[in-house]
């Protein structure tokens, strides 16, 4: 079959793999739609970053080249002679996170993970080999496009509920990249009152106006802590930090209320200067949130059923498979107007 | 009278001053014992830090040279004509920490704050004019001399609050000067079962022993996170930075449960380096205390009242004013053995 595989920076080729046996706990997922994700991109940018390249992973037991993606939704195909809860032909999104899952899932991710799609073969084929544990079943009412925004959508679900985001309460974010927009939704479907949105790009806060930030701060254009206080003056109530750079760390503890959390969603490529005494003189809290329990992603899947969030608006692009590098990889590189880019596989409803 | 005198950097005189007139709203304070903090330190071996040099402090309206000491007791001498709660003789603690009280007291520090002894004239002289409504009545059952601990002790009570120890916790402590020791004492106060102390001092870590560390480890001779591991293995329940330095600040992460919390009590001195991933991969939350509420403050005298907390055992040595140069501020900085030293004004129980 064909996929997108990572063999090494800036070398992801669409070619023809050969699908490893299913395994008796496994699902035979046919992948409907994937979506590219800012931890793929780091791969083709700057990688290998979680990719194994010298010695395979220990939860997937795989190593490179291996098939990128880890946004996906699809039909199941076939199931292990061990898989009791799917059958052939259920319609299903994957939680590509593994754990040892020795743990409780508040704290089982603290334990050690692998992403499918990054530690092992992914979602950017025709089919995904992906064990029962990680299967969702996807709601009647929600499509299989819908499916493949799940998985970044629910990032944003635990950070907001991680963060303690009330009904009434005032937030900011700084980033509007595709978590940070996916953050607005969560935080807007929590009770946020006022989202306002910090980004270099007048572009990305458009679209954050569009997805609900009540208010937008371009931080090149005005000084970001001023222009949050001239709304918020006693500081929001939560920030989260989706840039993960120095300036947006410490500017984010800034607009923070006393006793109010700084919630890090980002990864930091590399290390900051910085005087704890900023948390002493504010009394900001800082917290931080890595992908989700199994329940937050269930949790996720049932508010896109009912309606609660809404992430189908940071869709930017469509794409074919062949097109990955060149309309996807590239695109997110070059063109800052890019957010979401779903590939299309089977391209079922 | 006779007061110990910030006039500069390792310029601290013993000299005569003159106490300005009492004000309507204030109680004059016969002091009768005074510690020294590790703040006046500070002052003394790189100030200026807090103390005022150029301009009047905005809430005390004073300058330097000014009269230090903001860990004292006394007895009442005189009250202005508007003090209602206090008569002459009653016997209090000084809250020194002054703020705008604008807000409510739990982010009412954050809001800026002044100290008495740091900011404005303080207690190491025989009298200091204080408002009312920072006086507290100290317990029957209390000396004077216990009065003078009061204000670390309640640094440490709001820190554990704060930190959300619970019964049965274990909890880490790095670093055992005296805002160390004083934690290892309101943790176990506030129900902590393990308490493991690290220090690079010996003679320090002894002391944290005779005041309840269950486990102490020199870092200096063993690598600490490990050696905290070997007794917490899921990592503790919360730890406390009390060193101000940047390994200290990492290795209380990473000693820490996944959703614990690592809270600050210490001023670092200057910047750190350090990857903000690394809450990202612990899932630690990063909290800060300073100084304390005036409930707290309170609470503190009550507890030490009903014998919960017995911070006697921090006091390293007694001394008169004349002597605080050499036996009290180059003792601290010269003797690593010294923890809290008061210094007797009066001298009255």
């Amino acid at each position: 079959m064909k996929a997108a595989v990572w063999h090494g920076l800036k070398d992801i080729r669409v070619e023809d793999v050969e699908l490893r046996a299913l395994r008796e706990d496994e699902v035979k997922v046919r992948v409907a739609w994937a979506g590219i994700c800012g931890s793929d991109l780091h791969e083709y940018e700057e990688g290998p970053v979680f990719v194994p390249v010298d010695a395979k992973a220990d939860l997937t037991g795989e190593v490179a080249p291996l098939t990128m993606g880890h946004e996906f939704a699809g039909v199941v195909e076939e199931v292990g002679s061990k898989v009791t809860n799917f059958k052939v032909g259920d319609r299903v999104v994957v939680n590509p996170t593994l754990t040892y899952r020795k743990k409780h899932e508040e704290v089982d991710r603290f334990d050690g993970f692998n992403f499918i799609g990054l530690h092992g073969n992914g979602g950017f084929a025709k089919y995904a080999n992906v064990p029962e544990t990680n299967i969702h079943r996807l709601a009647d009412n929600l499509t299989l496009q819908d499916g493949a925004l799940v998985e970044p959508m629910a990032v944003a679900v635990q950070a907001v509920k991680d963060s303690g985001v009330e009904l009434g309460d005032t937030v900011a974010v700084f980033g509007a990249g595709p978590i940070g927009l996916l953050t607005i939704i969560a935080a807007k479907a929590s009770g946020a009152s006022k989202i306002i949105v910090l980004d270099l790009s007048d572009n990305r806060l458009e679209k954050a106006k569009e997805l609900g930030a009540t208010h937008v701060i371009n931080s090149g254009k005005e000084e970001p802590v001023q222009a949050v206080r001239a709304i918020a003056p006693d500081g929001v109530d939560v920030s989260f930090e989706v840039a993960g750079v120095a300036p947006t760390f410490k500017q984010a503890i800034d607009v923070t209320k006393p006793k109010g959390n700084m919630m890090i969603i980002s990864i930091f490529a590399r290390p900051i200067e910085w005087n704890p005494i900023q948390l002493i003189n504010t009394g900001v809290n800082v917290l931080s949130s890595i992908v989700y329990t199994p329940s937050t992603f269930q949790r996720t899947i049932d508010a896109m059923s009912t309606g609660q969030l809404n992430p189908q608006g940071i869709i930017t692009s469509q794409i074919v498979l062949d097109d990955i590098v060149n309309k996807g990889f590239e695109a997110l590189t070059n063109d800052k107007t890019q957010s979401k880019i779903l590939v299309e596989l089977s391209g079922e409803k």
